[in-house]
This record gives C-alpha cells, structure tokens and sequence, in this order.
C-alpha cells in the first residue's frame, strides 16, 4: 500500500504489522492483562504489542510481557499467527512461561491476573485474536498435544476490535 | 524505529517487514527461482516477496509463486518463521503443492526449477533465511514429520545477504 506523507507528498510504502505476544502459562492458569488505554479499555488480553526494528518476535513477545504485566517470561514454543488482513495486522503469539512466579500491572494495565481454562473471561476479551488464541490453546489442551496454527480472521465491516461475533475464522491450518 | 520524511522532516514509524513465500513440494521436488533482480541475481531462492495490506501470509505467499514461478500453489501447512533482525525482516514460509504440473519463470526470475533434495545447490542460494529453510526441511523429511520451526537468524555485520557462514542460528524452537 502507497503512503503519501501527509505534510509533503511524498510516498512510503507501508506494510502490514507483526503483533508479538506471550501466552503465559503458570500452574495450569494463563496470564491476562486488562487494558488501561484504548481501544479496548477495560477489556482483558494476552500481553501483546508492535514488534520493533532490530528484536526478533520472541524478544518482542517478552519486552511486552515485561512492560504490560511486569512479568520476565521465556518463550516455550510457538502457538499461532493470526492474520487480520482488513486492518493490516498479523499476530505472533509465543506459549511461555514465567522467570519467577511474578507479575504486576504495568503503565498500560489496570490489573493482571492468572485464569484457569474455565474461568476466562470470553465475554470480555479485547480483541478477536486473543479470543482465537485461548480458543485454540483449550482444544490443545484438551487433546494434550500443541500444535503450531496459522490462520486468518477476516472482520466483518464495522465490527469492533472486541466483537466475539465481528469476525469469520478462514484458512485455519495447522502443524 | 522513527524515520523521518526525508523531504519535510515528518515522523513516522518503521516496523519489522514480513517476507512470505511458499516451499512448494512436487514429485519430492522443490520449485525454486533463479533470481533475474539484485540482490542475488542468479542466486537460487524460493519464491517469496513482501506481504501486503489487505493480504494474509497464505495470500501474499501465493501470490509470490505465481508472480515468480507463474505457478499456481496451494498452501498446506505453515513451516517456518526466521526472524532477521538486524535488517528488519521475518520470513514466514508455508509448505505448498501444485494447483497443476506447470511453471516458468516469471519477470524478477531466470529461470524456474524442481529440484531433489540432494541436488539443492546449497552453494548458490540467495539468501540465508532460504538456506536455512532447505536444510530444516531436509532434516523433517528425513525424520518423517514436519514441525513448525520458530528461529532467529543473526547476520554477521558487513556479511552478504547469501553467504552461508555469514550468520548464526539462534533460538530454535519448534511446536
């Protein structure tokens, strides 16, 4: 996609970003953060954010899981990638698992908290992504295997970010 | 990162970009390109090229192979991630078979060629990630099973983009 700078005229070309994000696990809970800033605000996710020039995604999935839940994760496997073509996003989600049994709201959270499978709360999850991914994690787990997934969440127009009905899940393969 | 508008000094941010392509499989062959555009013209590579807004991986990689192999691919399963951070980038490659037994070298290719597994010429690859790639592979189908590879590949400074000892491997995972 061409960009034109919005100041001079001049153009960039502009690709889509790579979301880099931890599902932590602790004692059979997985870590969730609720959000302090929009969108979403209020609503609960898996510590996830830009990934940046010069770190790899597993070290963007930890910095992030240290700034939104001040929490040192290693990174165990990789889980999924989730495309969102209409809004130019990719997730990487990695499953991890914590350095040491800590972790706190950051700048950006206004709580964090451990959930076990059955007590997640997907009727106030902040995005159709981490919705899919906790999906996704409780069938593996159910079937006491993990695998790899990829697939492509495609939003309905209008729909938003935390819309459990706003999307349709296309493409989904796996490992 | 922060780049700035070279003509009117804007800010604007630079991300990590994503690299999709396919390693199609026929006949235990693979489908790779001799490169006809720098870098690494006359280099070998899989097809792959940068993913675009409004496109998923899956989309974007098979869009590569028809531009590069005038192919017609299915994707099967995600195979790879490799993560190059010291120039931005993160390749993520998909297993794919042929719609149909045709293709030919399109514009940015010289040529087009199904190799065996012993025949790939390791010594005149493109690039590092497809290096690694082919060798992962190799060692899959040799055990029979084929993961999901999560790796980050740390390029020596001032090595060339297909110079096989010109990197490390680092954190290897796999689902």
């Amino acid at each position: 996609m061409r960009v034109v700078c919005s100041l001079c005229g001049k153009i960039y070309y502009e690709n889509p970003k790579m979301v880099v994000g931890c599902l932590v696990e602790h004692n059979n809970k997985v870590l969730l953060c609720k959000r302090k800033i929009q969108p979403s605000y209020g609503l609960w996710t898996l510590p996830a954010g830009y990934l940046e020039i010069g770190e790899s995604a597993a070290e963007g999935a930890t910095r992030e899981t240290l700034e939104e839940a001040c929490a040192e994760a290693e990174v165990l496997s990789p889980f999924a990638q989730l495309d969102i073509p209409r809004i130019g996003q990719s997730y990487i989600i990695f499953r991890a698992k914590l350095k040491e049994p800590q972790f706190s709201p950051g700048p950006e959270s206004l709580e964090c908290a451990l959930y076990s499978l059955d007590e997640i709360p997907f009727d106030s999850l902040a995005f159709s992504s981490i919705y899919v991914t906790l999906k996704m994690y409780i069938e593996d787990v159910k079937a006491g295997a993990f695998k790899f997934h990829y697939c492509t969440i495609n939003k309905r127009p209008g729909s938003s970010p935390s819309d459990p009905g706003g999307f349709v899940l296309d493409h989904h393969l796996h490992s």
